[in-house]
């Protein structure tokens, strides 16, 4: 039994600051850094590969929609072509940052409305697998678990990684509660680490209804941004080894 | 006897456009392009990649202060440490292009005010050599020749290629006119040609004092976007290959 | 018999240039003049207005999303407070250059994506028109005639100016003709001119199927942008006092 | 015996937070608010102009340069004609919230670099001088003490408000210490009023030296961004009024 978990990162800008990267980083195994659009400029994308590589946890990109303003998500209508060379634009970026601090750029995962609406488009999907591809077929890219992102990203040729949360509330569908109901962000570290315990463990999520739902995921997104950021991570890290899970980073295993 | 003739490229910006970046590839070969700082966005960066790669131009980055409003040409005092990051992010986005479409990058040429500083100021050389450094030590950075930006960039370890100019008049000390002066930038193709001749075949410039100048050059910056832009890089080219020199990338000789 | 020619103006931006303003001003009565948010800086509202008041031309805002890279064409989704915020700060800064200038702000015609998404949705042509409302009861909104836009810029207690256009080719419904459609935009400045004479003398507008459509307009566009904008215009104004329509501002007859 | 107390305000930008706006309302005077430059957006602008009219402080735009990644802290160089557009766009669009508040614009303080060059520049202050008067002759520029700021913007014929430092410790030729040095900022509330106490009963500061220093001044900045801002304005408001001194806005007195 393994699994990775990743924690969207560098998502200060300028003088703002946002989440506590340094704090999180003994608790993951994955960063997913912000790459200048939504979040992120390259002081704060050099300061944090330069986190990452010192704490051994892998380095992928976390593009998005060019919209600092909105934090990337709000919904934006582009082309298939505007989202490859967003997507490619970013990717190199970011891999500029992990080449002169000697890491691997190792996954990718989609930030904000691009992710949510890339979930259920496959069009899209395949326009941000294709933008990837055109940077590297080695690039892992994290999709949703059970979500329409993974064929059309397995179809150009990419390995998938499939994602669940340790700290949202999960319909009997396998979508996630809106975030509009409250209850439906998890915030006791026991409860969030009891549910990623037994997803690894036995690959099952329990809904808010009480039903099971079968989930298979390679990687954990745990928040880095929300008053209970860390006891989170600590606690989901200390159960899963005390469950006997390896923890490690996505391109240990895939 | 060998020269390369470079060009700016890839300055349109959305749904703007400057130069003729097309009609000009037939006769350069480098082309220094715009990374999304001062001009270029993901779209204009991989049109302008793929032109350059039909045409086997070699394809080089040309990095600036985050400034679109500006053009890059406003002076902005930065750290060297922003310096270096934001060369290197510039370079990284640039690469991404380049790798996707099967070309490599071979040089690095920073536009306007962060160019004209550095040529004067060998700290902000430093930095930016520093920051072209972090990405690839086998990149050519261009600078123009005697300015105080060659010394530092050998030092870190770059190859540079000392740049002349086709349509500038020069002072007797090797700097270049002001452009504020009427008769500054030469717009007669012939007159151009002969500039460009006579230094490749003699090492020398005549400033408009009549005054004979010794100057070094590996190549010869062309302008895009002027009027007679495109019979002047044409008249180079032939005035050039008349006189058996041999017109060709950077990469290939330094 | 009355009808303004509006035009969208001010589209220039830094280095970059689009359409030819002053060679518009002297056959338009209405400038929809660009905000820094699609188009648009400092400088070039600065001149737009200053052009504007110096032919007597109407000054009107033309703001838009905030989306520089996509000329304000790309759909977004945004809250209806953040409508009337982005609204109010373009109205604001556009309505400074016109007080400098000492001339009054007329009207209001919102760009691009933003328009043609308001002109089907009642709920932001209303997040829009208060927006407006916040600013200046005073101001006078354009919108498409005959669109969703009218009744609830109406009902926040709007004066609305009914748009319709000379260059482009009608459904018999009384929509536009998609532009991806070969021959949907009108080039021939005879045409252009006889569909604007025939609208205000008749209120009809012939569809492409020869069906003739009721259409009440108090304002033609005309475009600056294309090749043979400034003939259309010169024709459609010729003739609109050939036939003893006055041509004229906005403010001065709703 | 009368003063204002101002402090930055509107600071935040999308999803990231600077300073605690409404916690600072109670103990300070005129707000001086982000223009969506270095800081601000639309929403951050409406909201902060809320609560300003709530509290009733005296609401003043915070131009400064075009840098939201350098906070508006980094030299920039631009032609006087670039200075006066870019603060008649940003009086403008601050100007509208005002008015969809129903509170009048009352003063301008120019931010970061852009106050600390017009503050030795005669040419710079005389150029964000006639951007103001562009918009209005009413406002008040906030001008540092003492500076070269202020004579050219009372030749321009504004009024100007002199404004000194309760938490910054000064030189004995009247200039702040440099914040590079340890110390120079006062982190204790009882010292910062001290200095604001003394400065306003005797028109003196006494500098690190222990020289005392002839200041005029008719507003006192305070800073909302420091851990210890919220205990400093509220022990500098007691001891004024305890010292009998009337802290009231700069429109009622100037």
């Amino acid at each position: 039994m393994k699994i990775d978990l990743n924690c969207d990162m560098g998502e200060s800008f300028g003088r703002y600051t946002i989440g506590n990267d340094e704090a999180m980083m003994p608790y993951i195994t994955s960063a997913n850094i912000a790459c200048g659009s939504h979040a992120g400029d390259p002081m704060v994308m050099d300061r944090t590969v330069a986190l990452a590589a010192r704490y051994g946890v892998g380095v992928g990109a976390h593009p998005s929609f060019p919209d600092l303003q909105g934090f990337g998500r709000r919904p934006l209508t582009l082309s298939p072509a505007e989202i490859e060379n967003y997507i490619l634009y970013q990717l190199g970026a970011l891999a500029a940052f992990a080449r002169a601090h000697g890491v691997p750029l190792v996954h990718v995962k989609a930030h904000g409305a691009l992710a949510n609406m890339a979930a259920v488009d496959p069009g899209l999907a395949e326009a941000i697998a294709k933008g990837v591809a055109r940077f590297s077929k080695e690039l892992i890219v994290v999709c949703l678990a059970g979500s329409a992102m993974i064929e059309p990203t397995e179809a150009v040729g990419l390995r998938v990684a499939r994602e669940a949360y340790a700290d949202r509330v999960y319909e009997p569908d396998g979508t996630l509660q809106s975030r509009k109901i409250p209850g439906s962000v998890i915030e006791e570290p026991e409860k969030a680490a009891a549910q990623v315990v037994r997803l690894v463990r036995d690959g099952v999520i329990v809904a808010h209804t009480g039903q099971e739902i079968g989930v298979q995921a390679d990687t954990i997104c745990v928040h880095g941004d929300t008053p209970t950021a860390i006891p989170i991570a600590q606690t989901i890290r200390k159960k899963l080894e005390e469950a006997s899970v390896e923890v490690k980073p996505l391109g240990s295993f895939l």
